[in-house]
């Protein structure tokens, strides 16, 4: 085990540039990940760790998890407090990080589930982060995100997923059409969630029979014109009261749950 | 209309107090309501505007908004940008901002509702506006904080409701003993949330019949035991797939949602 306590060594710059910038981690197909139970979570999902980093204090307190972490890792180097302060993007680190190689699928992909999700160019991390989480909760097992979304392995992503994005099937198409002609061959229905009361009330979907994919789009602008026209129908929440719509993330835990909740083999009364 | 361009004026120095602080408010019992739209929300909701401050080109950009808010405030600033910084807590200001007194109760107080949401000792003001705006969306028109919880007329809290701070009835009680015994008064059942799969599932709840009270706790300790003790039942969200647990805001979410969901009067199918 090496020894690293200079803030311009070169392999801590090179971790430490996954964390801070997207394009590090397209470029290289790497990224970071910070946390005792995240970097945990990483190494139990067959996630490639490069490297791990640690402090001499998270040597101490997360000994258990660096076990697990140390021994699937290519490497291992303690590092000093102001080097661990380098890699992290957190205001209280536990100084255990790792250096992992991006999959083409996170998680696995499962072609063959009843319900699965798509996410329109989600630009917000916190929110896809949270969107897996829930999925994962709900007993979801893939994940398209389509078109321009964030990095689901952007330090922020992660961390708001929990170690979701592990262990959901996440899979990343930019293409519109691809992506649509691919649900469809699978025997999928195709249901595009706008906010339009003349739409599809999610309650009266019967979720719990056939094969579906629900999109959900954009924070701010919901789904682009162009992947409602591939869709097959319209889906709604309906709602009471005062027309004041519903954030992003609420409304994809009502889709994802209203899913869920119909049964099924997939569904939590399954 | 006075002009102010410096950042040393007192009356400026006042309103910023109001944003940055917390001990402030509560001092003065006065916020600070930040964006055109907002300060509209404020205005139309009849709390007391007591200043209104706008930059010169907040008054070209935003004027259907300010000659809303400045028929009811009783005292306007033109201000420099230099001194709107100071009074901002966004990135990009809109320029206009409201010095306003807090209420008793927000947004009216209706007891007769048969639906109602306790919150205990929430601590996050991002999650605390999301689930009053949630609430806002799924028809609730009763929210109590109980206890300990954050404070609703913060800069983060008032932008994440989208102004559903000004509408739903929003009452702060920090005795749990008293609020239960008046919820009990008005004739509701009490149901506490707790993440325990031996618990009643919310979705065997039939919320259409009677009055309810659902008490749901802090993000990361859920309700205190004091609480759960006082309730008549527990009631859970069943989950499929791992045994990870949603987080505060979702697991906030659904169960509004299935409140909601049941139809009755003051549900969406009512």
């Amino acid at each position: 085990m090496d020894s690293i306590t200079s803030r311009q060594n070169k392999i801590v710059r090179e971790a430490a540039a996954l964390s801070s910038s997207g394009e590090e981690r397209r470029k290289r197909r790497e990224f970071l990940c910070e946390g005792a139970r995240l970097c945990q979570d990483a190494a139990r999902s067959g996630v490639k760790v490069l490297r791990c980093f640690f402090t001499e204090e998270a040597q101490r307190k997360y000994a258990p998890y660096l076990e697990q972490i140390l021994a699937v890792s290519g490497a291992s180097y303690q590092v000093a407090d102001h080097v661990a302060q380098l890699l992290s993007s957190t205001k209280h680190s536990q100084g255990v990080f790792c250096q992992c190689s991006w999959p083409e699928t996170l998680g696995g992909s499962e072609k063959t589930v009843s319900r699965c999700v798509v996410l329109e160019n989600l630009q917000d991390p916190g929110n896809l982060g949270t969107i897996l989480r829930t999925a994962e909760a709900l007993g979801f097992r893939q994940v398209y995100l389509l078109g321009d979304c964030c990095d689901p392995l952007s330090p922020k992503a992660l961390r708001a997923s929990m170690g979701a994005v592990f262990r959901v099937g996440l899979t990343v198409e930019p293409s519109r059409e691809k992506l649509c002609a691919q649900l469809k061959r699978e025997g999928r229905v195709l249901l595009a969630a706008v906010p339009d009361s003349a739409a599809l009330p999610v309650t009266k979907v019967d979720f719990s029979q056939g094969k579906w994919a629900v999109f959900i789009g954009n924070e701010g602008s919901g789904l682009t014109s162009e992947t409602i026209a591939l869709c097959h129908d319209l889906l709604t929440i309906p709602m009471a009261g005062r027309a004041e719509s519903l954030n992003a993330s609420a409304a994809a835990t009502i889709l994802l749950w209203e899913m869920a909740r119909a049964g099924g083999k997939e569904g939590f009364h399954g």
